[in-house]
């Protein structure tokens, strides 16, 4: 089927006299999960990992993809006559070296401007000026071959009330034009469908666990456009943007919008993540400000409101997942389970708390040997039976009216040996000691990520991935511009300074292949503290409320410190769970809190 | 004084039409401190301090300089004339900011090229171009009018055998080339004092305590020639010279020399450290790499015979400042002291030591408040009596043919008050755990820097300045580009991943204004531990031995970690130093070292 079509997109690619057509995971938004018409790159390589970037010659095709996915790529891409370049192996050309090489001198370089960002844009039209070539953008040839192409997502949207969002359009609007006088800039175009949510204080659906609602927005002093397809405004939609003297256009008005924008404006946009087509729309005079969307920090500092409110989503996803847990743990053996039919029950759990909207993203249910792979996703193939042994590492969470939230428990379902009980105790005091960090303000993920890395790298142990991630509010689960990370990867937004507001995941692990993989994950919301001679200190509030199995626990190889940091987590779990918990729940999650 | 010689500056200004003349606190070569010859910004100012640059108008006079000296500025500039500017204060201008401000159009700016580096020169030359005005920058007017000016300093020179380098100036120049070669650079223009005297193996004595040659270096795929005062070459060194294809030139002979480099050579030099005129110099079609001298990595990772002949360093100097505890701890009260004459004690005892060169620094001997000051430095006036109470720190150093060491201890002279013992105990805790830390390679000194701060930041305090820095080899104790810090400091290179082989201090510190400071100070070698499927491990090896005064330390304050680590050191101390003291003095050690 895939050499169908890929002699599909030769045939297009001959008529227009394109040399190479290059296919990324993308939608024209840049967000990190695409909706299904946007799987382009998996109809043409048949490859269906999340992140991938397909290039196709005339005689050849390739796809690049990263460490996670090797083993998934490989069996996938068999006699699809798609070669997998695995990308970060040394002698592996990058997917841009590979254009350079391949596009002949005088060719012509493809792609849909829309999917690929301001950025990469340059670079590729960078290759085809070097190569004497022409690029070709406004065309998505995948389109034309693709007779069963899922539409365009365009589901209702809702939207969020003052006393969720914490703070007004009108105010935001305000806050956002301040920032792009600030810059010197009299039009500002948002494509982040992230910030656009925000921004507005609206959520969708289009995005499969993240509610956002596909669309542009621009702004100048006066004006602020929306760019979606209307007809999901519904009558109280309208009147609520009417008020806030915001339009409404047809979803791809924006490339004409911007294409008439004057000769002499300044536009502040974000390169890395506006698309290539957009950027190029614009008049050659035009001054580009390129700088990071003013609402991604806006919307990274939450409000005394959204912080609020989180906590209380914290404390119904804390509930379900205790009741979860206490099932898991008490039935284990018992009633036949597997990584699915546990993942469903805690999904029914959170179901049943007022307010739950969704899944905040696809639940990780890993058993055994498959938590060791950091991104396993059961399938009915996969499924593995839970027995009363061993590890099972859950990573899941929701999205609530008052929030979204993301955590992750190991649990032993049986006995655990020696070194699975010393990595499982390393690992949660890693979680413990980020999470109670004292610093100044001014460190960024960058200062602090040792404190959670550092008891396994004592042990000689690191996960191949960032400590944490902020998080977004009812928005995407994974937001910039914060994180914590030991070493800086150029590419990811997540380095910014620790702002009071924040909130981010700390998730240190250990994964072993063929093994067992533990991971405990609670999310932190910045604090100021004290404020003196030597600046302003910061702090961090432990927001997730679950016991951590203390079944996998030893306790002497804890600090006292360590111990005590353990026993006030668990004491403030009981506290704040007790109260929604059946007496039978509250008998076993004291046993599960208690001081040890 | 100070007037007349600002007239006198004045007046040869007018006879140029300068319009404004700046004098930095700088030599030909950027180094950290200058000889007397280099003084000129005191001369011109009376303000004595070893930074601050210092500019002059027609009708002003501006002195700028930071916070250390904001107290003895003032003093020294009163009735001057000079304004004092206090770089950091809110609403001060920089200098550059006051010179583009100052500056009228079409003026003429002054000041000696030699004196100011290639960066700044830039900028110095864009300010005047935006005013439309010139650059006089050949002349060095404060020459003209300091009559008993100290000449430029000429001391003996001396080889470092191999044994005490572990590399033949052959090898280092040829890895030297081929780094060049890797830049496409066909020359090299090398003005670091301390990169020339590392890559010759030669060592002088022309800045106090830093035993370099005053001299440039140019190096091509065949030639090596050092531009020195050739009178201080003797028949060895010439022979030794002769021998590595190394020719001498005249020391101010490097510009011609650059002047008539071709225009169609690749220059590679540092603009940082390169002074403006060598950089004005060269013909307007020569191509700069401007990267840092390949030589600064080369020498900051020291090779294995550097690391022993290290280690023998500090155990001499160990020897030396644990006699000296031992003198000052039991005759405390029975013999009258003071913050010099300690420090004349600890000198004698570094000097009987054999191979001892010099002091590798002007010991700080502070007692009770004046520790507090980060920077002090005893003065006859100052000289505080130490009486059998209270805290002394004193950090210190020598340099000997087996290397350089900097080490600092605060000694309790007598009781200690609860707070000084906590504090006391928490800067031992900083400095321990920063010296233990396992890591991944890659990591830097921000990485790693919360590990020494976390302690002290957990009790609300910090110390307003970096953990640790580079330590050279019988050079500058200051070296780059390693070091331990939290916030980046752009015009500081010390932010280098840690190499297997770079030593660097580790000196966390606890500064109360008029009550006390308190600093531990150990150097620590990086060395290569496991290489697993997660990366190369790094660790740290403590080489500074001399007891932390168990007399000031609350073992209660400590985890059971910290405890073992610290008697693990004291332990290390005891059998290191022991061979080498008197029996009595061992009696003490044995206390001083035992296990808490």
């Amino acid at each position: 089927m895939i050499r169908e079509r890929l002699q599909a997109l030769r045939n297009e690619m001959e008529s227009r006299g394109i040399d190479l057509y290059v296919v990324p995971t993308a939608d024209f938004h840049e967000s990190e999960y695409v909706g299904d018409h946007f799987k382009a790159r998996k109809f043409i390589t048949g490859f269906t990992g999340s992140a991938g970037t397909a290039v196709i010659t005339r005689t050849e095709a390739g796809l690049w993809t990263d460490g996670r996915y090797f083993v998934q790529a490989e069996a996938q891409l068999k006699d699809t006559t798609v070669t997998l370049y695995r990308m970060g192996e040394e002698g592996v050309p990058k997917a841009d070296e590979f254009i350079e090489e391949k596009l002949p001198e005088g060719g012509t370089l493809g792609f849909d401007g829309r999917v690929i960002n301001g950025a990469w844009g340059k670079k590729l039209a960078g290759i085809a000026e070097k190569k004497h070539g022409l690029l070709h953008m406004d065309e998505d040839l995948i389109d034309l071959i693709w007779t069963d192409r899922p539409a365009l997502s365009k589901e209702p949207l809702f939207l969020l009330e003052e006393k969720y969002s914490g703070k007004s359009t009108a105010d935001k609007l305000k806050e956002l034009r301040e920032a792009m006088e600030k810059e010197g800039a009299g039009y500002h175009i948002l494509t982040s469908l992230y910030d656009i949510a925000w921004l507005l204080n609206v959520r969708g659906g289009d995005i499969e666990h993240v509610p956002v609602v596909l669309s542009y927005l621009a702004v100048t002093g006066t004006e602020c456009i929306w760019f979606l397809q209307e007809e999901v405004v519904d009558e109280k939609t309208a009147v609520y943007l009417t008020e806030n003297q915001i339009t409404t256009r047809p979803y791809d008005a924006i490339y004409d919008y911007v294409a008439a924008i004057p000769e002499e404006a300044h536009v502040l946009m974000d390169q890395k993540t506006v698309n290539y087509r957009i950027a190029g729309s614009l008049k050659e005079g035009v001054t580009v400000v390129d700088r990071s969307n003013p609402t991604e920090l806006m919307k990274a500092v939450k409000n005394p409101v959204e912080v609020d409110n989180t906590r209380i989503a914290h404390v119904k996803d804390g509930v379900a997942f205790t009741k979860f847990m206490y099932w898991l743990k008490t039935n284990i053996g018992k009633l036949p389970m597997t990584e699915i039919s546990a993942s469903d029950y805690l999904e029914e759990r959170r179901r049943e708390q007022e307010h739950f909207l969704d899944l905040s993203f696809s639940t990780i249910s890993a058993y055994g040997p498959n938590a060791a792979m950091m991104h396993y996703s059961a399938t009915p193939e996969s499924d593995a039976e839970l027995k009363p042994e061993g590890f099972l590492l859950v990573d899941s969470g929701g999205h609530y009216l008052e929030g979204t939230t993301d955590i992750t428990r190991t649990m032993a379902l049986g006995p655990v040996t020696d070194q699975m009980r010393a990595h499982f105790t390393a690992v949660c005091r890693s979680n413990l000691n980020l999470a109670s960090a004292r610093f100044l303000y001014g460190c960024t993920g960058y200062n602090l990520d040792i404190l959670a890395r550092g008891p396994l790298w004592d042990l000689g142990i690191d996960y191949r991935c960032g400590t944490g991630h902020g998080v977004g509010y009812i928005l995407n689960v994974h937001e910039s511009p914060n994180g914590f990370r030991w070493k800086i990867v150029p590419e990811r937004s997540d380095s910014a300074p620790l702002e009071a507001g924040m909130i981010t995941t700390d998730e240190p692990g250990v994964y072993l292949e063929g093994e067992y993989g533990i991971r405990t994950e609670n999310e932190l919301v910045c604090h100021r503290g004290e404020k003196n001679e030597y600046g302003q200190f910061m702090y961090f509030e432990n927001i997730t409320y679950a016991p951590i199995d203390l079944d996998a626990i030893d306790p002497e190889q804890m600090s006292g410190r360590e111990r005590q940091m353990l026993n006030v987590y668990h004491a403030k779990v009981y506290e704040t769970l007790s109260p929604y918990l059946t007496e039978e729940e509250n008998e076993w999650l004291r046993r599960y809190t208690r001081a040890v």
